[in-house]
């Protein structure tokens, strides 16, 4: 087989391979040649070449959270790096397990005016789980003076390095700080940045490894719940006649349905789920705006549980947050054995468990159920709510709403769907989805800037077929996402596109004035078709009720290309019929 | 007039108004609605609206570039503000003076799980000469409690702040960091973050000023060079009969011309200019890696200065740099009134003033002229390179080579030419440009990222004709630098599409397997023509001479739409036409 000479260059591949990590988004670039030959040599590994490095990085980041596994990235050095940034927050308020490999250049060489050369060290410090910054080989140092000889104060710089560490113990540098960064990324589920210095000659090759690293695994042993921990949530939760479970972003199953039916029995428990929870349920509650947008004071007074039990990642609905951080509930626990977020200023359990574990231990020793009008009296509200939602689609014009209900409405069983940010995941949230569906978000941030790319990253991950739903801004935003060619044939993308920002005209701005048009809402008469053309997709487009059920009608039958369709909306009266949406529904 | 209610937006945008900041790009959001705002309605500014926030601060870099007046972009909070880092880098490595504004969540509902929201503070900190982390008006802090109750700790934590900084002290540690940094940024020139936290309401509107922030000024005094220093430079100098001055990038117009012609005449000192230096003299030298490419070992010791002069910024030939490395002048003086680079490993004197003065101070105090051979002996070499490249280009295909000196003798007088950088930057070096055109190139990091996106900038800030020259991997990049709704007229892009990294050809990887193909060059079918459609750029093409030379003849005349030209060339043959030319030169 055929490797990179330089041995830091095997011992990252060489480690990547140990610890499974097996999909590798590479964008080109000279620097990184000794990564990019190492994997790209080996069948172990699954290599992309994508150029624009934001959205490489989030294409990992699709393929990381799919398969639940250390994805990497490998770019070369200088601002190619910067460029993952969006991606490596969005992997860290996730917890997604992206793995960045930045080439990068030797010590002396930084801060002296070379080209493509940044301060590479540490560069995501606010939102990284780990920064292993590696070592420039000493196998390797013969070449430095081929090329060029050291100043004195380097060499005397290099010199006392040589010294203090000999070529074994940089090599044990480097192998225990790739072994740490990769356990990070496994086991703490975020993103780790592994800085690699190389030096020239970057594209020699070897036919045997030079170098044998160590693997260094983890011992992890679950946290164990202090008994009283147990025993005073306990007596709270069978003294408490309104309990409510709040879940945020959730895995497709994740939850072992028996959980499910059991929480769903009891009176005195309601589960608030979002479209991100993928947790369905007919007596649960999937709208939680909603349910809760008509509600005077008085009713939310009503609503708010003694207890607050939350699981999952970030909440996508602001009215609930609202709520709960003004109506507060005695206790909030929030269940998830990496962190917990204060989020109703509230919280006081942290329970440092995967919530089935949690659920286990918990629940079977919940003796009776306490009895509660708390779910009947919600079931109620939520009914009436439907039936008013009913009414209420059949009378309003083509429109944001409308369209968001037909296209969810006919969306294939058992399809991923990935939502934009923005006004798409907001609108898919007041909707009901088949419970076959998978939908994921990048909530993390909830940035509009890389959700087509995420999407696809998904997609070439699971095999499974994708539909993508974005607003016109998102997609403009991550065109170059389409500059992939991996995209497989049954990928699909929905454009919601309401000529800008359609979300500001929902909120308490200025509307209808030059300045609002320009800077809010962003206007513009953009459309996605040039760039299908441009990039290979099949694309059609609706602008009203009858095409859009036309084009839905064969937009998901097999293709021998990627579709995309185009759902133009009326941009002045989407927010009108928004807003008396919730006015209607009291 | 129309000002955002919230006294700290008032704060920042009558501070940067005070401060002439007079160009703002605005990224759509809601959080910062406070400011958008403010600058919006205040016909003292002039701003821009640009979604993809990579873009605009790249466009902004732009403006700032050919003003050399800050030039601020606002953003809304979370991952937009990451966005932005390719361009601060750039700014950083390149001393451009970008103010980024950045809106976020008061510091109680951050790291909550509250939406958009990342660790905004000092997030640039590897590579910003400021950031300033504004603290919530206390003014506003009646908001508060309107739509959340704090929780205890974080009560008690503002309590105590509230306690510790009184209204007046906040307002003051606000004004005061802004000033501080927008100094920075003008003084020092380079990039500064000013993280402003708002709360809700953000929409709200007054009629007159609440606040009238004190605008600090500063006072420089330019640094003395000590009598001694300049006693010992001139020593030096006088007995040196090889001198070199290297030329970095540089701004048109900045060094006097008398200074350049008296250093034209001296027989012992050679200019070596590349194309960012913008400065021409029959005497200079201006192709580097023409002249010193074809020398053996023995003439770059002949080459070899005792003296090396440079002022500029960054280096971009790197033949130059491996000589000088290699074979060390006695003497390095890096003349900058900000900082000094170590590129030669050799650096003994940093001239803290600006070239002009110090040529001011310096050149009428040397006596005369050293005799010297060393000019004569290297111009010879020149005029027989020059001879040699004529002869060259006669002979050689439609190639990348070919091209670059067609459209580089065909760009009209008095035009700025903004280069892409890797192959682009490198192929202009060879040629000799018209000394009317102006030339600009992202030399800080030298990424393929916002190269597009900084020449609309400029064209916009400067409303001269400008050609942006990149190649098809840099211009896919930045795709969305096209998403602009306010690229002039006379805007034209060449996009030399050798259809995927061309430059990788020439490096010494492995050409022509499916594994360099893919993961190195990064081959692709693409073209600028629908983008072109798309965003209202006429398009034109050439793939031979005949065609190159009918499309350059109109390329420049008067149009109502700016214009992009295509010239696609064959990639097999490229590398070998180009590193031949530097064979046949020898």
């Amino acid at each position: 087989m055929t490797y990179p000479k330089i041995p830091l260059a095997q011992t990252v591949v060489q480690l990547c391979k140990a610890k499974h990590i097996k999909h590798i988004v590479i964008s080109p670039g000279s620097r990184n040649a000794p990564l990019t030959i190492g994997f790209t040599h080996d069948p172990f590994f699954k290599c992309y070449s994508i150029v624009d490095e934001r959205c490489a990085a989030f294409f990992a980041l699709g393929i990381a959270q799919q398969l639940q596994e250390p994805t990497a990235v490998v770019c070369t050095s200088g601002s190619a790096l910067l460029n993952y940034y969006p991606a490596v927050a969005e992997a860290y308020y996730s917890d997604i397990p992206l793995v960045v490999l930045s080439a990068d250049r030797p010590k002396h060489l930084i801060g002296v005016g070379d080209g493509q050369t940044i301060n590479q060290k540490n560069v995501f410090e606010n939102h990284i789980l780990y920064s292993a910054n590696l070592k420039l080989d000493l196998k390797d140092e013969k070449h430095v003076p081929e090329h060029e000889e050291l100043p004195l104060l380097k060499n005397l710089e290099d010199k006392f390095e040589r010294l203090l560490g000999l070529q074994k113990d940089i090599q044990t540098h480097n192998e225990e700080e790739t072994n740490l960064a990769i356990n990070f990324a496994r086991f703490k589920n975020g993103p780790v940045h592994i800085n690699v210095p190389f030096d020239e000659p970057l594209y020699e090759t070897v036919d045997t490894l030079s170098v044998t690293p160590k693997v260094i695994d983890v011992k992890t042993k679950p946290v164990k719940i202090e008994d009283y921990v147990l025993q005073s949530c306990l007596e709270d939760w069978n003294s408490a006649s309104k309990k409510m479970i709040l879940v945020g972003v959730n895995g497709p199953n994740q939850i072992e349905k028996k959980w499910l039916d059991e929480l769903a029995e009891d009176d005195s428990v309601i589960v608030l789920t979002e479209t991100t929870s993928n947790l369905h349920h007919p007596s649960f509650f999937p709208s939680i705006d909603q349910l809760i947008a008509p509600l005077t004071d008085k009713e939310k007074q009503e609503l708010q549980p003694d207890i607050l039990v939350t699981f999952g990642g970030l909440i996508v609905s602001k009215k609930i947050k609202q709520l709960l951080r003004k109506h507060k509930p005695k206790h909030h626990w929030h269940i998830d054995n990496k962190k917990a977020n204060d989020t109703f200023f509230c919280l006081d359990t942290h329970i440092e468990k995967a919530p089935n574990a949690f659920f286990e231990l918990f629940l079977p020793r919940v003796t009776h159920y306490v009895k509660s009008n708390y779910k009947p009296t919600w079931t109620a509200v939520k009914q009436s709510r439907l039936n008013k939602h009913k009414v209420y689609l059949e009378r309003i014009p083509f429109s944001d709403f409308k369209v968001f209900s037909t296209v969810l409405k006919t969306i294939p069983n058992h399809y991923i769907l990935q939502s934009g940010n923005s006004s798409t995941i907001r609108y898919t949230q007041l909707f009901k989805i088949d419970k076959t569906l998978k939908v994921f978000c990048n909530r993390g941030t909830s940035g509009i800037d890389g959700s087509t790319s995420t999407a696809i990253g998904c997609a070439v991950a699971n095999k499974k077929p994708t539909v993508c739903i974005t607003g016109d801004l998102s997609f403009l935003y991550d065109s170059n996402a389409l500059w992939n060619s991996h995209i497989p044939k049954n990928f699909r993308i929905i454009v919601m596109n309401n000529q800008g920002g359609g979300i500001f005209r929902i909120l308490p701005g200025h509307k209808n004035t030059e300045n609002f048009d320009t800077y809010f809402e962003t206007n513009h008469r953009l459309t996605a078709n040039h760039l299908c053309d441009m990039y290979g997709f099949k694309y059609e487009s609706a602008s009203d009720e009858l095409s859009l059920e036309s084009a839905l009608k064969t937009f998901y039958s097999e293709a021998d290309q990627p579709k995309l369709l185009e759902v133009f909306t009326p941009k002045n009266i989407n927010d009108q019929v928004l807003l008396d949406y919730f006015e209607f529904l009291k």
